[in-house]
C-alpha cells in the first residue's frame, strides 16, 4: 500500500504523517539525504531525472504524487507508465511556466492581471508600454517565494529589471494593486467530487508567506459567502478542466473590482497548514483520500485559525508551548536565512486568535531571518 | 534529539506521529521486526533483556519511555544509567503486580475492592471465604485484556479457577458491583504540574476495550464535576506519590457508593485515544512534552468524542471514510481473532455522536473478530 512521493520536504513529510493512520506507507525520492520526509519514511536518494532511481521508487509503490511543482514533467510522465500519478501531469505541465499557466487561466475565462510573454529587451518594453507601469516580470520557471520577480515602477526599473532577470522567458504583468492576497484550496476525487475549504487570508513578507489567517475575514457573513462561493467557482473550474485529482491551491488578489488569479500550486500548499487543526480533515489527509480514490472529508474549519511561518529558525520550543491554543510544527531541517523550518498554527482560541498570532509572530521574528 | 522507547506496538506508533511536529525523532525496540512504530521510525529489533539491544537504544537517545507495562523493570533500570527513563521505573514496577499495585493503592487511602493475595489452594479458600462470592481471581503479573483472570460465583467455579490459574501467584477480589468502568487519564510534569483529561466512560467486551465515551456522560453538570473532582485527586495522588513524569492512566469502576480503582496503566492508554481528535492537547502529545520537560497543553475537550476499537479486522476503509466525523487510525497490523488492528474515533459531530459510533461499532464487529 505504498505511496511514492517526489520531493521529500516538509509537506512529503506531513502527508505521511496524515496518512500514516490511514494504513499507508510511503517512500519519498529526494536528493537530500535526510530530508524532512525521510526522517519519518522511507527515502530514495535521488535526482529527479535519475531514471534508475524513478525505476526504483515506481517498483515500490502503487501511487505516486508530487509535493513540489518543479518536479520535471518527463519524471512524471516516466512514472505513469508504472504507477498511476496524481495530480496528472499535465497540472505540473501547466503550473511550471507562469506563461502557460496564466494563458490556461485566462482561457477559462477567469480573470487575472493582463499579461505578456517577453523574451527580448524590445518585447519588454513592448510589454511596459502596452501594460503601462508599474509592472512585474517573473522568470516563466521555477520562479517561487519571491525569487527570480522585479517589480517596475519607473522607466529606469525597466532597464535594471532587465539586467536581473534577461536570459530566462519571462512574463510580465501589470501590477495589481489588490487590496490582500487569498488563497483558496481545493481537492477533487477521481469521481469529480469536489470539496473546499474557507478561504484564506496570506501576508508574505520579502516574498516569503509569513501569515495566513483562516477562515478570512470579511466585514459580513454575506459578503464571506459571496467571495467563497466566487473563489470555489474558479477553483472548481481549473480542477475540471485539467481532470484533477488531490489538492490544488490557487492564490488570488482580492482587489475593489472581485478576485483576480495570480497562480496556482497543483499540490498541497503552505497557505492550507491550519487545515491540520482547524479543518475537520486536513489538506494533507485530503490529498491522500483523493490519490486513493477514497471518499473526501468534511473541510469545514469549527472554528478561527492562525499560521505563522517559522523563517530562518524558530523560538525557544518551551516558550511557544507554554501559550495557549499554540500547535508547533517542526520539519526537522536545521536553520538557514530565509528557509521555511516550520510553523505554529494558532487553533480554537476564540477572541484571543489574533493576539495569541501577533505574538507568536514576534517570537518567530526575533528566532528567525530571512536571507540578506 | 532522540527518544528511545520500549516497544514498538501502536502506543509507540501514535506517540511518535504526535511528537514528529515538535521535531523528535524516535527509535523504539522490539522483538518482532516491522513492528507498526517500526514502520514510522526506527526500529532495534530486539528483546527487552537482551543487554547489548539495550545499550544500543541508550547509546542513540536522550530519553527513554515505555509504552507497555510489561518491560522488565531491569531493563528499565538499565536503561535509567545511561539517560533518564519515565514515567520512574517504580511505576512499572508497581503496576507489573497486580497486589503490589492494589497494596499502593490501598496504603495511599484510595478505595478499591478488598483483595487478598493468593499462593495455594488453602489461601483461595480463605480469600473466598473472607470476600464471599462472587470474587474474581487474577494472576499477579502480565495479565491484561481480559487473560489471565476468572470469575468465582460459585463453589464450583473456585476449584475450577484453581485449576485454570493455579501456579502463578494470585490475586483474589471481591466482585465490585459497577454500574459502569470510567477512566481517568493524567499527565504530570518533571516539576509536578498536573493536567487531567475529562473522565471517559469504557465498554469492555470479552475483556478487551470495545468503546469508549468522552466526556463520560453524567445526568448533570453538577454530577460531572462532583465525579471528575474525584477521579482526578484519586490520580493526583498517585502520580505525586510515583514522583511521576508522563501519562497514567487510571481505570475506575464507578458504583453507587463512589469511585473504587481497578488498575492502572503508567503509560498512554487505549481510552486516551479519542484525544487525539477530540482534545486540544493528544495524551500522546502531553506524554512526550511531560517526558522532555516541556510545558503541559491544554487537555480540555471542546466537544464529545466516541472511540471505536477495530479488533480482529477493519471494515473496508472507503465505507468508514464516507461517514462524517469519521478518523481512521489503522496500526499497519496484520489482522488476527482478538488484536487490536486500528480505532476510530468520531469527533465533533454534536448531537450525532452516539448514533454515528453505533454505525460504526456494528461495522468493526463485522469485520473483526475475538479469539475463542
Amino acid at each position: 500500500m505504498t505511496i511514492g512521493v517526489l520531493g521529500g520536504g516538509q509537506l512529503g513529510r506531513m502527508l505521511a504523517l496524515a496518512a500514516y493512520p490511514l494504513g499507508e506507507t510511503f517512500v519519498f525520492l529526494d536528493p537530500s539525504r535526510g530530508a524532512p520526509a525521510g526522517q519519518v519514511g522511507d527515502q530514495v536518494v535521488g535526482a529527479y531525472d535519475d531514471l534508475a532511481k524513478l525505476a526504483e521508487l515506481a517498483k515500490r509503490c502503487r501511487v505516486v504524487t508530487y509535493e513540489f511543482e518543479s518536479v520535471p514533467v518527463a519524471a512524471a510522465r516516466f512514472l505513469e507508465a508504472h504507477a498511476p500519478v496524481y495530480p496528472p501531469p499535465r497540472a505540473l505541465e501547466v503550473a511550471q511556466d507562469r506563461l502557460n499557466e496564466k494563458r490556461f487561466v485566462a482561457e477559462l475565462g477567469i480573470a487575472t492581471s493582463p499579461f505578456f510573454g517577453v523574451s527580448t529587451h524590445e518585447e519588454l518594453e513592448h510589454a511596459v508600454e502596452a501594460l503601462g507601469l508599474p509592472v512585474v516580470a517573473k522568470t516563466r520557471n521555477f520562479g517561487y517565494d519571491g525569487k527570480g520577480q522585479a517589480v517596475m515602477r519607473t522607466p529606469e526599473d525597466v532597464a535594471a529589471a532587465w539586467e536581473t532577470l534577461s536570459g530566462a522567458p519571462l512574463i510580465v504583468e501589470r501590477f495589481v494593486p489588490f487590496e490582500r492576497e487569498l488563497s483558496i484550496l481545493g481537492v477533487r476525487g477521481k469521481d469529480g467530487t469536489k470539496r473546499f475549504w474557507p478561504l484564506v487570508e496570506n501576508r508574505h513578507e520579502r516574498g516569503i508567506l509569513r501569515r495566513s489567517t483562516a477562515p478570512a475575514p470579511f466585514s459580513t457573513p454575506a459578503d464571506a459567502a459571496r467571495v467563497q462561493a466566487q473563489a470555489e467557482a474558479i477553483s472548481a473550474q481549473i480542477l475540471d478542466a485539467l481532470e484533477y485529482v488531490g489538492v490544488l491551491a490557487v492564490e488570488l488578489f482580492d482587489t475593489p473590482s472581485g478576485l483576480v488569479v495570480n497562480e496556482m500550486a497543483p499540490r498541497v500548499h503552505n497557505s492550507g497548514h491550519w487545515t491540520i487543526e482547524g479543518s475537520v480533515t486536513s489538506q494533507f489527509e485530503n490529498h491522500v483520500r483523493a490519490i486513493l480514490d477514497l471518499p473526501l472529508g468534511d473541510t469545514s474549519a469549527p472554528g478561527p485559525s492562525v499560521m505563522i511561518n517559522l523563517i530562518g529558525g524558530w523560538p525557544e520550543r518551551a516558550a511557544l508551548l507554554a501559550l495557549p491554543h499554540v500547535h508547533l510544527h517542526l520539519y526537522g531541517k536545521t536553520a538557514q536565512p530565509g528557509r521555511k523550518v516550520g510553523h505554529v498554527t494558532i487553533a480554537g482560541a476564540g477572541a484571543d486568535t489574533t493576539r495569541l498570532a501577533d505574538q507568536v509572530e514576534a517570537m518567530a521574528r526575533t528566532s528567525g531571518s530571512f536571507r540578506e
